[in-house]
């Protein structure tokens, strides 16, 4: 058994309390190179005649990626207290693997040798609200949605859908149109709304706040977004907003005082300036996102900035009753800032979802003190590259997906925003080249992996568009016009997700068969006694595909054709 | 290479802030496996004609364990944010690390293949109190370092050193007999007592703490600690005070409450109780330590729990100006509990030093956002197996003590709480078998370590007996009695640590020389332009050992003769 590739660290993805009173304990092998793991484990304070005392429980491989075979056992300790090591067999080797290293018995004069969970505190545990799991998000980019209301429209806005966006241009949605339209997303099914920004800002993205507090005019009011909320409510959805807390905007007040007074601000601490006077050009001497003089970098660990952007916080929590933030650039504002968001928040509504933008691995922010959930990015790469762009074949899409699944605790991953496309990226169908067939595989993947999947507005019905601006077109309302039956299967896949338990996040996935020839994948979703078969065709070709000897003798639907 | 073995992920002890602008990076790969690292690197935002922009910097081996080797190296991004991944090569072949995997050649038209380090923010940085880094600890048991005022022996108090201490006996020290000998800790030249509790408890030991806000009186008044900590404070002697938290004694008076009226108690959300009536045996029917009855844990979850122990926290510093705070039992306790705890204390003290005892891996713990250190006990358990037990072999010592610096960040390393023996360990000389040169060797190990080192009481004079109670002798005052000799050799080596930055924290350790079969070690510190070299013959037989050829036309001294 090679020992380097073996990886086992308390806390984090390895060891983690899953519940109140459950530990997971996952272990990494090389691949292919063990064949029977055991759990060794025990309270560490019960001993016999100078004997620590332990059981033994077989752990079962839950998946594969390039290199590591990755192995799982939950454990509920009596007294929430953990001592545990491993014993790794392959044919001919036995193997114990402790936090001390490796032994050829399992020692048993000292627990110091074993890895520890000391004590399972159920403050400690990672808790993100019950009500995500079981939400089809649906994310609006206000500008683009509808527009309700003429009179709001901003100088010089263009009529609806009339040309290709720009990055300055202007359409006019707002919330009366996103009223007006609340039914088309009742239809669709979706039970959560995330709003990229709606604060007041001159941009048509509004990413460039200049007043946290205000909704920008051209959205209309606060009396109509209250009026859009409790609407959603009405019908079951919940709205999720995005709060920019990295940067402000240019014109965002604090920032034109320090730009006009300088050093004698009383601003200046709000911004991390490195020397005065402020040049925006070429490169800014403060810290802004990017190089970008425009949105210059919150000090976030000023109390007065602190204290300013949690009043942001839960004022949108307390006077209008949303259900979530999406934190932009979440990776860059300090740990410290969103430990305390996190207690103000929950402190006002215990079930709000935090949701950070990371894109890269982000454990750190998922350890139950931060963040419920990042943007689910690695998933929507893996995604794009198998179904869309073709780059890889099944097997490594499933090594893709296996090892995004064990990067993150599974309470973590049962929330993980997963998304396909967003303002951020091109339109999926565009990725796809216009192939729509690859396009409903991957909406059938989405929407029966394990997260909460989101669908970017538009993409359910066919529109197109590169990189930002392209992928930020009005949206279709004109029916004739929409791809129908591309939204009505998105729909079925919603409804199916909303009917099975197995087919979403109770449903426990297992990838059974991947073959890079015919580059077809198959996986399980299974809940109790149910569970639900999907083999999904990723080639030109079709597929014969005989089911699994093992499914003889039960109960069988095609839930696709019911 | 073996892929396998590669590891890398950010944050923790791979990636961290060494201070407010500096990233300390490290790479594993297998022993002996790589001859080559560099790191590839640039800010996210860099961009030139479609490519992202990065430079390329040599990593240094910085130690071997049994199975790895470890890369590092230190970078100073001008926008604190870092994008990075490894190129890594053999004499054959190069390959290219990523976040996402390997590849063959380093990919430049997306980041999101790179590790990344979003942004280093000044509050998030592991900090440390500077004056940790230049202590030397001296621990005291105060039950048995001195009875200075015999007016407050408890009932049935022995006369000093006339029995072999059991688990119940008195002797009668007390804060008068410490502060009549804080010349001979001067002498000796420690900077720092580590006062194991003082708390009002009825056992010796009084880690079943009655009352958290009085001195027990065996020990003398307020008034007393107060002038035994001024007193060190004008000797230049920091005091840190021993924190049960975790749990309470028996007698602690919301435990009482709740033992006499149960369910009605007000207290009863204190604690961690199962079931009411309590049982106090055979097994308690509320959560304690271990299985101990009388020692209840505390509901630190509990906001008035809270509240309690942080006032208690903050009281001694406050009103008494102590130093630092060691945890008793401190992985048991949730994280989020210590969190507030270093909030609480940091904010009127904030040089105040955390100190968890913690006997595993205490990675969590050390994030920052908690304690400042841990006991080492690794760093005890390689030392002892080596010196004392001879359990392992040169080379495999310089193993474990690689690994145990490897497995957190440098500035964690520098004040690591590194002990020999400890009230809940048998006395070193017991261990070494009465064999005093080994001891010797140990001290000089210790003392020339990274890391603050601690001395328990009457070590440096010889002083044995096995598990507790045999550890807590009373302290030897008659100096025909003391082992003068050991005493001269820890008061050189405590002066040479002050007197040379390269002996202490400031010098970079490196292994040079392990020979298994004369078991012997030689290492280098070294600070700026200056090196010290340690051999250290850890065998019967004499040594004969050459200067490194690379020492030739340097200006050489021998620091032990002088």
């Amino acid at each position: 058994m090679l020992k380097e590739a073996i990886y086992h660290r308390p806390k984090d993805n390895f060891a983690y309390a899953y519940d109140d009173k459950t530990l997971h304990i996952r272990l990494r092998t090389k691949k292919d190179d063990v064949k029977k793991v055991y759990l060794i484990y025990g309270d560490p304070y019960i001993w016999e005649n100078g004997e620590w005392q332990t059981e033994k429980k077989e752990m079962r491989k839950s998946g594969s990626d390039d290199l590591f075979d990755y192995w799982f056992t939950a454990i509920i300790p009596p007294y929430r207290r953990l001592r545990y090591g491993f014993e790794l067999h392959d044919e001919n080797d036995m193997l114990i693997y402790t936090e001390k290293g490796f032994y050829d018995e399992a020692p048993k004069d000292d627990t110091a040798y074993y890895f520890c969970f000391p004590f399972l505190n159920k403050i400690d545990v990672f808790k993100a609200p019950e009500w995500v799991k079981d939400t089809v998000w649906y994310q609006i980019f206000p500008e683009r949605f509808a527009n309700g209301n003429e009179k709001l429209n901003p100088k010089g806005t263009l009529s609806w859908g009339s040309a290709d966006p720009t990055p300055t241009s202007f359409f006019g949605g707002d919330f009366e149109g996103i009223i007006q339209h609340l039914d088309y997303l009742v239809e669709l099914g979706i039970n959560g709304i995330y709003f990229t920004p709606i604060f007041k800002a001159p941009s048509n993205h509004k990413y460039d706040t200049i007043d946290y507090f205000e909704i920008d005019p051209q959205f209309g009011d606060k009396q109509t977004f209250k009026r859009l909320v409790d609407l959603c409510h009405e019908k079951g959805i919940r709205v999720m907003l995005d709060a920019v807390f990295n940067h402000s905007g240019y014109y965002f007040a604090p920032f034109q005082d320090v730009l006009k007074n300088g050093e004698k601000s009383k601003y200046k601490d709000w911004f991390h300036i490195r020397e005065f006077p402020l040049q925006t050009k070429p490169i800014p001497n403060y810290d802004t996102f990017a190089f970008v003089g425009e949105m210059p970098k919150l000090n976030t660990e000023n109390p007065e900035v602190k204290k300013y952007l949690l009043d942001v916080a839960t004022y949108w929590i307390r006077e209008f009753d949303i259900d979530g933030w999406r934190l932009d650039v979440a990776n860059e504002v300090d740990h410290q800032f969103w430990r305390e968001f996190r207690q103000a928040v929950k402190a006002i509504k215990p079930d709000v979802y935090i949701l950070g933008e990371i894109w890269h691995d982000s454990m750190p922010w998922l350890r139950g003190d931060q963040f419920d959930a990042v943007m689910n990015y690695p998933f929507t790469n893996g995604a794009l590259r198998y179904f869309a762009k073709g780059e890889v074949k099944a097997s490594q899409f499933a090594n893709i997906i296996t090892n995004v699944l064990h990067s993150y605790p599974n309470n973590v991953n049962e929330v993980a925003f997963n998304l396909l496309g967003s303002h951020d990226t091109p339109r999926i169908l565009t990725i796809c080249n216009g192939n729509k067939e690859k396009v409903k595989l991957m909406f059938l993947f989405q929407l029966s992996f394990t997260g909460t999947p989101c669908i970017y507005y538009g993409d359910e019905i066919g529109m197109t568009g590169g990189q930002d601006p392209g992928c930020r077109k009005c949206m279709i309302w004109d029916e004739d016009k929409q791809d129908r039956d591309l939204f009505a299967h998105v729909q079925k896949l919603i409804s199916l997700r909303k009917t099975y338990k197995a087919f979403g996040n109770r449903g426990e996935l297992r990838f059974i068969e991947t073959n890079d020839e015919t580059n077809h994948i198959a996986y399980t979703k299974t809940y109790e006694d149910e569970t639900i078969l999907f083999v999904l065709n990723n080639s030109n070709q079709e597929l014969e595909w005989t089911l699994p000897l093992h499914l003889k003798g039960k109960l069988l639907t095609n839930l696709w054709t019911n």
